[in-house]
């Protein structure tokens, strides 16, 4: 993490613990054709250009079955984003608004989150259209696109209507 | 984290090193009316109960400008989920899944993703429908809906068509 990002006019950074919480383990690397951050897309589209999701050993078998799906959440770590400001400027007019307002990289948490369209998979990677990180960027989880999914398991009470 | 659960036949546990490739730091909890698992939805819904995602110091004015959104993307942590299967048996008959083709809270980054309704803001607290976690699951991040989300600033190159 690196919090040497200026700050703009008006943006209010806070102090917090050290973040310890819960840990991650990465699962794999995104390989996109942004190679810095201007290059990145504000928001991937879905006809985006193909990226490729790698997964690391030993998490390839988890992939099993994810040809069925059409579209992806793809969850990822955006490891160079400041995590303390609470007010951001993103059009840096003075105009203020809360990070969770936001979609901007700069949070408490830097989890980016992309529903992507499955191209294919070749072994154990994924070839997808729609993300807008940079290359090189940790992956942090793979799901099925809630629209897409059907449940696997019987219904619980809950699920009632 | 528990790992206490039991495996069903077919599931493939994993070894993998602890988790320590990022950390995060819990910005909130949600309260729900779901007190044990057997009482969860397998998926929220937008009509579902009022639930509170209720946010910690210092991190309530990050809220700001979001009641001018109708949906929400809602990051929590399944602090309860085991984190070592590759393939699982959702409907415990024997059929495997990947992990990664499944919505299972049970995975290597045990992050669950809940699309919610935002029907107030009260203070530091957002009133929403469509959670499926337990009361008292940890909240990682809060974003925008990205179907509803106009970006702030300016386009960029690649966000051209």
């Amino acid at each position: 993490m690196s919090e040497s990002d200026d700050i703009r006019p008006g943006e209010i950074a806070v102090e917090a613990p050290p973040p310890d919480d819960a840990r991650l383990r990465f699962i794999g690397r995104c390989v996109t054709p942004f190679a810095e951050r201007k290059d990145c897309p504000r928001q991937g589209r879905l006809d985006g250009p193909e990226c490729r999701l790698e997964i690391f050993a030993p998490w390839g078998r988890a992939l099993d079955g994810i040809e069925a799906f059409e579209t992806l959440d793809v969850l990822y770590w955006l490891d160079r984003s400041r995590r303390d400001l609470v007010l951001q400027s993103p059009k840096s007019d003075g105009g203020l608004r809360g990070t969770f307002s936001l979609r901007s990289p700069v949070r408490p948490n830097p989890i980016g989150l992309a529903r992507v369209r499955l191209v294919r998979r070749e072994g154990d990677t994924l070839v997808v259209r729609g993300l807008d990180c940079l290359n090189g960027t940790p992956l942090v989880d793979i799901k099925p696109d809630r629209c897409a999914f059907s449940v696997q398991a019987p219904p619980k009470a809950a699920d009632r209507c």
